[in-house]
């Protein structure tokens, strides 16, 4: 059941992932930039496919939302928010391949690697890593030099080995080793966690905003990353497979522990409710400006799918 | 036959390999960064035997030898050093997993989806190109802040879809589809090319040197990366597994045209003189002071393994 009041915001994100999917398709057209040789057809066609898919665009409203609060240059924001969907979409393409969790469909269409083949799936998603850093460093992003470099090292931190990809390394041994409580919430903190942190600190790096502010939205976002998370687990828990488009029931049947499993239903929603609580709390010094923030914290707990 | 003008070139090679492979050790031992959460230990594990496998440092040499040149920090072109190096070694566990070269053997050792398994490889690949960026980007790296957005940018546009990655989904499409000459030289000038010469490019930005030298160091890079690639053709044509360490011959069983087998050793041998000469031309400019790169491209032309 949807509350009345995030019909609005459902435009909105439906809006801002309009404006995203414009500048990526933009960003992997045919057109080379200074330095490039070529851009290979087959490469690119399969970069389009595992990005131009139809996403909710989550991370990059996150970006947007958050830059928008400390009014940041709003094109210089969307660049971000392109090369931080980059970077989630080559996690995609990359966690589907058969040596990894071995999907076939995402969002009812085959994956890359069944799409076209393995070799261009590891490539393409290779390619899209490799060029968000080429989108934020490019001088079409108008910034700072000193704010473009905080947004490499925070993405690059948020998406290498002590974050997002030694989260998945961490989600592979725990097939077989069954990490404790702790163990699960750090390996999602790293999974899922660091980027959706990411994208909302992101914001305040790009206006330049003070360092507590910047600490204050890397928070909210390890908040709703968390309820991100948990909402997914409780998805895969009670959803059937035609509502998420994609196999469920999975992380169980891999012996893979979520803290849903551990708990329970019950507990599990509680969770979320505070969660979005301190998430909210966290956002009290931005008053009404920051409601499109909140509602997206409260649409990541509920979200049905 | 080696020259005896080439030892003592030698003897810096190694002592250059030994500066970046500490340093390579120290990144990827099990201290966190600011904003990381953990190291799991088995994708740093993996991380490890791709990056500290005796290597020749070829790139981070270019990367010294050219910062030198123009009297960089020599403490932040050793860790662009580095850095360059993450992204090489990447790009050989990706192509060494089934699905590209399918390599079971590199250096005499067992390629990380042997030593590992396929995820990890994938991981480990993934993990090392995107701390590559955190390496330039960190404050460690004690340079301007323009300088060094040009060498995060610079990396991303000669590793990524333009660059090396792009290089090898066409080495890939090669096997299918027998590019002609031209296809051939554009290939190679993408795959082995680009980060070469970069790595000669970096050095000036480094140094912030003039936009001239600049140019002239990435044109040297281009020579002695084609040189590179002809040795390297050579080699296949006319090497035996053992002096190589890992198979020969396997570029013309996979049906893969060079340039080498198209015309010939002769042919090759010429070529390999002239593109020395051209990379000695253009360092004309700077006397004696880069006797060291021009005993690289002699040394690279001429390489035995």
């Amino acid at each position: 059941m949807m509350a009345p009041d995030t019909i609005p915001f459902e435009a909105r994100l439906e809006a801002r992932a309009e404006q995203v999917e414009a500048l990526l398709r933009r960003l992997l057209d045919d057109r080379l930039l200074p330095g490039e040789i070529a851009r290979p057809q087959q490469l690119f066609s399969a970069m389009r496919h595992g990005v131009l898919n139809g996403g909710k665009r989550l991370r990059p409203f996150l970006v947007l939302e958050s830059a928008a609060l400390f009014e940041a240059d709003a094109e210089a924001a969307l660049r971000v928010a392109a090369a931080l969907e980059c970077v989630h979409c080559y996690s995609l393409i990359h966690d589907d391949l058969p040596a990894m969790d071995d999907d076939d469909l995402r969002r009812g269409q085959p994956t890359v690697h069944k799409a076209f083949d393995e070799a261009s799936a590891i490539l393409a998603g290779d390619s899209l890593l490799t060029y968000a850093f080429d989108i934020l460093a490019d001088t079409a992003t108008a910034l700072p030099a000193e704010r473009k470099l905080a947004l490499v090292l925070g993405l690059a931190r948020a998406a290498g080995p002590g974050g997002m990809a030694g989260g998945q390394a961490l989600d592979l041994e725990a097939e077989r080793s069954s990490p404790d409580e702790a163990g699960i919430i750090r390996l999602q903190a790293m999974k899922t966690g660091a980027l959706i942190r990411y994208a909302c600190e992101a914001g305040a790096i790009l206006a330049g905003a003070q360092e507590e502010d910047r600490e204050r939205l890397a928070e909210f976002g390890s908040a709703i990353g968390l309820a991100f998370q948990l909402a997914d687990d409780l998805l895969d828990l009670t959803a059937d497979a035609e509502t998420m488009g994609k196999a469920t029931g999975k992380d169980a049947a891999a012996g893979k522990a979520t803290l849903a499993a551990l708990h329970g239903i019950d507990w599990t929603r509680a969770q979320l409710r505070g969660l979005v609580a301190q998430a909210h709390a966290l956002l009290e010094p931005y008053g009404e400006r920051a409601d499109l923030l909140r509602q997206a914290a409260s649409f990541i707990a509920e979200r049905s799918k």
